[in-house]
């Protein structure tokens, strides 16, 4: 299961210096055309369009985790917990955690009710070059693989490598991200982590020593959080891609004759979506598509393309859905009245975010509190120690924005009067 | 001509920290499609195959080499040689220099026969949004800015910012693909030189106490060179790119039949290509394409885009062609015999470097030496000041590899003999 | 008074790159021996002795702020309320904001009831280089600078400089401090406060979208006051500084004889020290009397100092002296029968830090808020829109150790019992 | 030997993240006051003169070596040369090689004759809390640490971990001292370094695939050495800091009476300097003279104790005392003349530099060449396979100046006919 590579390979990498990889089985899991195809999806989806340096891809973010995993590993050497087989199943998680990811995740499945979820799970128990090699180790190594990622593996220790509240996973992109964007804010010192994480029988523990750090990298995910990955401008460039996804399969099921067949949505837009079909998709195929859209005959298609393609966004306003519904209602309204289709070009987009929670019985992405391993050997919930987590923790802070073309509306010639209207609504000069 | 915008707008640079605008004009321009659409086109082509976080885009660059002339002009502020038509020619040239460039444009402009060049020069003064918003100065301004980067403007001082061995493209290209790949290699101390630049009536000059860090960049170009740009991985997925598209064009030639018709190509293949054809050409398109390629009926066509696509590149030797002559006809004998295409699988490719030079008349790509600007007020030519720099001024050195599918050789089952005599003149085990 | 240097200057600076000096009356300040003997004073006193990179001057965080406050004054250029007169104050008020620190500061202060911001002013109003230097502007400006760093000067504007809870000041010290000691937690993106900052009528404020910088500057202050400021074994240095200082001045009351008259400090001792007197004192000539003192007659104060000077600091644990008051007059008593004196071998130390406050009025060292400055012109105190700097505002956190000599205690042969006590109360294993 | 502390030992490292002790021997080490002393020596003597943030000590740089050693150590761990006395040898030889260290060496040893070399092997040799220390292992292994650090220990391997063209001394300080002092050039990858490092039986040769990081780390030497370490400001602070010394020896033999009795400098004016005496030698001590030599009675002392002290350094002009010997002797006749003593107001300083050489037989600070392992197994000689260092190898460049003190000279008033020759030919205006 172990065979070694002659020689040690590394990556050069930007965040982690090198990523270093000995065996042979991690080697051929990276050469597979399943792991490869992760470099053609980005890793922030439309953030490009806020910051222009955020064209990394999930592939090296996979790299990364995986890096990550590996250095922890080391630490744990020579503990009895932690054995061969556990040290490479927690490797191989680490690398294939967002193996079933596909382009602009968030839009497309949002749009087309997937999960990429369930594709990692296809593409490490289907037929693949993925699970060939994994299967190399042992006939039910991919389902144990499968599991990790799932949370549903009995070893939680593993688990919680990939997945709790400071896991691989998160630790990755917040450096990743942070890099790539140039923003500062997603600092804090890993190496600090790594050393005063302690395994334990169900989960990695923090020496209490290293609380501070610990802190520290929570305020960054906060940050990080609020600066990049909730900002207003990607959400606008959101906002528009889902609504060109909409407008193709409404398009499509009422029988609009393409200029040239969408056949790699076909399955999209039947909600039917075979293994095969879905790692056809990556975002070099949806730009081309869209790419070609901006030439459709159908003049919504055609505008939310062209505004994708050459970053003519939607701009946006504070509104709070549950407060102005009539103000919404109204908008509505004298959209319909001026000729501009509310369905497509007018959007409430909510963002929120848990920064830290110890528990959150129930909800869906329920992750492990952080745990401090206190001197008298005790284990402590951060936020009963920190006063600064305490503080943000469990406390949910949402943000809505309405987003609407200030372009199209200033152009209005014909319909002066909602046009007058509807500048005053959303404050438009 | 100098409108400002009614607040400075930024963009987050990982390399320069921020970017600013405060022209209405640079603003306008970076929003034109022809702009955008350079977030489409990779920096460094193929070099995310080696180095993965080279995912950077033309982008990038084009804001960082505006950014770069910025600082440099508004530290010229004041100066009489140095006016507002001036300044904001520089400013344009300097984020339109790479707005020609295509998909992979290395490959594509080798077998295609295109040169980036000309398509700036029509970007700029044909039908298209960046001449419009340029034409708002006057309508002679468009072709001072397309004169600048193809340095035949008069003025050459403001060429000189753009198009010398120490300009703001390099500059930018060195420290940005330093940062994207990773390598420490790029760094020099951009913030001095800046500092010890002196303009004069036809060139960017530097104080002589400055040359300690003009040799540091020198060095910094030197060694991205060898370490990143000529990386023979990189340069095996080129070979692999050009094959692709030279059997692509073949193929259509000779009336080959493709599943779905590579329409983007049409005039790619016929060498006929309009202004509207390449800017419908991205390395989205690009690769939509090379992926539908991989189930092509043709073999050849297929198995190169699947190892372009999959990263399952060519293996190389040292190799001098001029030397080896006779080995590289032995060599495609053998694969011949061996049912093994030599025109698309076996190649030479060979990378030559000048890291500096102070006078290559006639050459191609010209371009100014350094001059330092003497304490006495007097000017010489860097490389008769500096031991480092005289040391590698005017060496050529060239690599040449030879690349061939190194897996395909080792899978050969039915021509044993020539098999082995291959393997013995590529040292293969 | 605005008088050009021939050629601006420039130092080198780790932090800001570069600190840029063209006005011929900041050259003169920085050259002046009062400012010069800045170098021979640590930025962090006794840190070094934790933090091995701490090394570093008050000479170099003084040319810190001085570069900050240069580049905001830059920024707010062409205000009107921003005259020549104003700028040249803010400058020098930086420059010098720190020029009375002697050796040491924290303990020398509080041992000989010494206060700096009164050597500050005498050194800009006495007869000193400084006071001549800065007389070339107008009789009156080293009073006006006086008062600046006072806080009591008229301007509040200016004041708010050097002198808030966001000032250049504060910082330039978290960025250096970070920097020194190599810790990641001081990091902020300075760049973007400056860029969001906005001078008003009697402060500075921040634009609201600077407010997740701003966060974060008060996060980065939080952690370094806990993770480096605070640290146990830094004030267990300062503990035993204290100590040495203790014992000399006692001795000399009793008129005990030194080997060598410690000419540099009668005036301390006798609590009457001459501005003379003072600027003769640096962190060379105590560490030269500390050296001394290892040999003298005085075991106490030899002790004292071969622990300061060599390291071998005091041990400390967890103690809060209002709750264990009976533990604490039990080990003092335990001290005195095992022949320890307690008065200089048993010691709490208390920190305590307000990471932010909006309003503390009375309190010694009062700041001023932060106010963000809304879109509608509004102005809106920070912790009223931030969730995480409300959660830590105005919560004064304190921290007790108890100072104890363990080798001194395992070292106890003779009062058998009194150790077994002690180390029982102590935790000492 | 290899006796473990309970728990590993970090130190935060601004250069190297962290330096982690394992062993009780290298924490008892550390603990020495002879180790401890080296915290009161500046790592680049005067060099906080010219940049400011040079404030760095021996006592951190002694830790970077001990640290890089550490990791090559734990790389080369289970190869057969290399046993646990190896790794205990190389990490002792590494913490202790500048162990012997004074104040401002470089002045120091050249005007009292004194070599750190002999004071290092005599710390480790003599009675000292070092050798106490080292003797834990065994009675020989002092002696064996010495010779690993006066380069005659048999083992060359363990040799040329700290003394070679490539070892770790020389790769701490460049990085340390560019870290301090804040300049860019100092920079390489030394975690590639570490990474190409193979151990052959009498050195640390380089994998030929590291070529370029070795190429990176020359030029960074080189342009340290020009940029940084020969910088003429540090120069001009050298030169006044020897004429002190100079002039103090002088009175003092003489039988001047000093105002206090410099009795830490006796045994160096007498040339006969017991170890007891050099190490109650620090800066501190060495500051503190100084600063009491301002108000000496002897003029030259005393002025040139206050130019040391509040940096007012000697001016200088390019002057080569072989060409131009004339100037020379006119110069000195001239100050003479006007009553300004050129023993110690006019003084040429050179500074000569190898940045790489691959053979200098005889010379007192030979070095070991750099061997490349090619991949046949053979080795080469680094400038015979790179083009760059070629082309710098073996070509000693010198820098000589004059210094004088300009203001001095400008001063004269009674001297009027001299005053304008010596201006004349040091080109003053």
């Amino acid at each position: 299961m172990l065979e070694l590579l002659n020689e040690e390979k590394v990556f050069k990498d930007p965040v982690h210096r090198y990523v270093h990889v000995k065996y042979k089985l991690i080697w051929d899991l990276i050469g597979t055309k399943e792991f490869q195809r992760l470099r053609r999806i980005r890793q922030l989806g439309t953030t490009y369009l806020t910051f222009h340096g955020a064209e990394h891809s999930r592939f090296s973010h996979s790299l990364g985790v995986y890096e990550i995993v590996r250095r922890i590993v080391d630490l744990f050497e020579g503990r009895k917990e932690w054995d061969d087989k556990n040290r490479m199943l927690s490797l191989c998680a680490a690398l294939l955690h967002d193996v079933g990811h596909g382009p602009f995740s968030h839009s497309f499945e949002k749009v087309f009710d997937l999960d990429h979820e369930d594709f990692t799970r296809e593409i490490i128990l289907g037929e693949t070059e993925v699970n060939q090699v994994l299967r190399q180790v042992d006939q039910d190594f991919p389902r144990q693989v499968a599991d990790v990622i799932a949370k549903t593996h009995d070893n939680k220790l593993v688990v919680s490598l990939i997945s709790s509240q400071i896991d691989a996973d998160r630790m990755d992109y917040l450096l990743r991200d942070a890099y790539f964007t140039g923003v500062s804010y997603g600092q804090f010192d890993i190496e600090r982590i790594l050393r005063v994480m302690r395994p334990t029988e169900d989960q990695v523990v923090i020496k209490a020593s290293g609380m501070h750090a610990v802190e520290d990298y929570i305020m960054s995910r906060y940050q990080m959080y609020w600066q990049v990955y909730f900002h207003p401008v990607t959400r606008s460039a959101e906002v528009i891609l889902s609504k060109v996804l909409h407008r193709a399969k409404h398009l499509y099921k009422k029988g609009y004759k393409f200029k040239l067949k969408p056949v790699h949505f076909y399955s999209l837009f039947m909600e039917n979506v075979s293994l095969a079909d879905y790692l056809r998709l990556d975002e070099s195929v949806a730009m081309y598509y869209f790419q070609l859209w901006q030439d459709e005959e159908d003049t919504i298609l055609r505008d939310l393309c062209r505004r994708f393609m050459n970053r003519q966004l939607f701009k946006y306003i504070e509104f709070n859905p549950m407060v102005q519904l009539k103000d919404w209602r109204r908008l509505s309204d004298l959209f319909e009245e001026a000729g501009i289709d509310p369905n497509y070009y007018l959007e409430v987009d909510s963002s929120s975010d848990l920064p830290y929670d110890f528990y959150r019985p129930g909800e869906e992405e329920e992750r492990l509190p952080i745990h401090l391993l206190m001197p008298n050997g005790e284990l402590r919930e951060l936020s009963r120690e920190s006063d600064v987590v305490e503080a943000i923790s469990g406390k949910k802070r949402t943000d809505h924005k309405l987003y609407f073309p200030a372009d199209m509306i200033n152009d209005l010639s014909s319909h002066r009067k909602a046009k007058e209207k509807i500048k005053e609504i959303l404050h438009l000069k």
